[in-house]
């Protein structure tokens, strides 16, 4: 049985990875959090690891860097949130174990350096996210790595979006919108400020960033589709015209699962889908005057690296501000346009 | 490029095989009919085959088996109707080539020997019906052999299914049905037989048989489901929850094209599908009241290959009858029960 070092443990995502590791029967080497105290000493008391580390103690950050390399896991979940989550994921790629790849700033920050080093150390990304997951069963399906689809099978990669909770409200409904509101999901439960990501898609655009390193395709080969039900989590298309989809209900623990058991399968935690008891699969075209970010991402992702890593930094700043209620909801999108304006001057 | 053969040339499959070729670029080895003469002489016009047989003609069958095993083609394509196939397709299978698989009958009346004769000769089968290849498609992924999803790793196969042209209606309306009402199909154009088995669904009960065998699973382990769109053609649910779903717009130059490429992908004929032009997918449970024919299929599957055999061939008799306009639509699965029933005392 694998071992598992997983790095931001308290956080949602950690907390179902335990839960999972647990129903796998996966042990444990390292734990760390960055300042959920309490939280760690109940994982640490039921689960053992061997190190534990707080990152807001003094010395902390160090001390999950080196975690992160050399605990010695034949697995590393990254899931530490924002960018500080860049050192600890190069951390864990230098290691040539898998890594079980959830944070999405080291992706859209980074791209080629995160996809550089895993090359280098022929590290394994396996990504956590659901739709990165789907897509990574939609070109493998249980395959081990000789079963990888080569890209240039790959017409393109299709992105299934919820919408949010705000696909059906007008321009002027949004203006109004409050960080409660925002804070509500339909159908995944999810942190604070993925969940404001969400409600504007800048998440979904920030997908499309990781998906275009993950699975070497262009920006324009990446398209963004609401599907409201949230149940096909994403699709490939291939250039014979064949589309595979990969789908299952809105639950974390199946693509953390998969992460670590890939390239088997195991029994898992998620209640059984019966296709027949649901209304119907939608879909369509978001609506970019909603949804300005995701032309923002486009624009980015086209321009390169830094300006991912601009945008992404000024929708941190923005989400932030609105979540303090300093800034309207419609002003995520215009700050973070400002500061990609800037760049380019 | 690999080289063709096509047995069963002038059918529905047949043509649309010899057009992917075209496509393709593939050179076309040997061709074989049964008795259509004409379009035979034009194919071999346009397609300049070394070999042509007419099967209808004296010796035509002993000279389709021996271009069967011999013709030295890379991919042998086997779709001649009807139990006349089974002769042809082993013959194929010794050839220790890839045996692009469309006839049903095969593997419905002699699964275990059509499989066994694939192992000794070490013979790829790839299967062409839409349901299967999407199977194919969803364990593969543009995989290598060495992609196959391990058995044990499917929960189990959904099979859809459009649920042909009586899906609503009731079983006293069921009676009157005539064979012209019969042969129109609303998704898909096929030969005769094959509609009206569409129509009853013990097509789609042919095809339970034919997974049983291609993929190594048990009869519980295949459940069919109406999918009036067409679009996806089937689904493999592995034991974590995942499913894994192939689509496309309905066209069998697409599994076609796949049979021939795999585990290459190339540019098809097929029009790129767009999800958000459609009005939504669902799926339902079928109604055994109007489709008995499935009930006797599972009954046959787990009796055994002789079982299977003799449903098929009561159902094809049953067929004719009916097409003759000698028993009403609703006498064929009475005939196929009480051929099992009698195959039982």
């Amino acid at each position: 049985m694998k071992s598992l070092t997983i790095l931001g443990s308290t956080g949602s995502i950690g907390q179902q990875t335990l839960e999972v590791a647990d129903h796998l029967g996966m042990p444990i080497i390292a734990l760390t959090a960055f300042n959920n105290k309490d939280l760690l000493r109940e994982q640490t008391a039921e689960f053992s690891p061997e190190t534990t580390v707080l990152g807001s103690e003094p010395g902390g950050i160090d001390a999950i860097i080196d975690v992160a390399e050399n605990s010695g896991a034949d697995i590393i979940v990254t899931a530490i949130a924002g960018e500080a989550g860049l050192e600890s994921t190069l951390a864990a790629l230098r290691t040539g174990k898998r890594v079980a790849l959830v944070n999405k700033e080291p992706l859209v920050c980074a791209g080629e350096l995160v996809m550089q080093t895993a090359r280098e150390f022929k590290t394994e990304i396996i990504p956590v996210d659901s739709e990165h997951s789907a897509i990574f069963q939609c070109l493998h399906c249980g395959a081990g790595q000789a079963g990888y689809t080569k890209p240039k099978q790959i017409k393109k990669i299709i992105l299934t979006a919820s919408g949010g909770p705000f696909r059906n409200k007008t321009q002027a409904e949004l203006k109004d919108i409050t960080p409660e509101q925002a804070l509500k999901h339909p159908n995944w439960t999810m942190g604070k400020v993925v969940t404001i990501n969400s409600a504007t898609m800048m998440n979904k655009g920030l997908e499309i960033i990781e998906a275009m390193h993950l699975f070497d395709v262009t920006p324009e080969q990446i398209e963004v589709v609401i599907h409201p039900q949230s149940i096909i989590h994403s699709m490939v298309e291939f250039i014979d015209g064949s589309i595979v989809a990969q789908m299952s209900h809105p639950d974390m623990r199946m693509p953390i699962q998969y992460a670590l058991t890939y390239p088997d399968r195991q029994p898992g935690l998620t209640r059984p889908l019966d296709l027949t008891k649901l209304s119907g699969l939608t879909f369509e075209k978001p609506n970019l005057d909603i949804f300005p970010c995701l032309n923002l991402v486009y624009r980015a992702a086209k321009a390169g690296t830094q300006a991912c890593a601009t945008l992404n930094r000024a929708n941190e700043e923005a989400v932030d501000l609105f979540l303090k209620e300093e800034i309207p909801f419609t002003d995520i999108p215009v700050l973070v346009e400002k500061a990609l304006n800037a760049l380019e001057k």
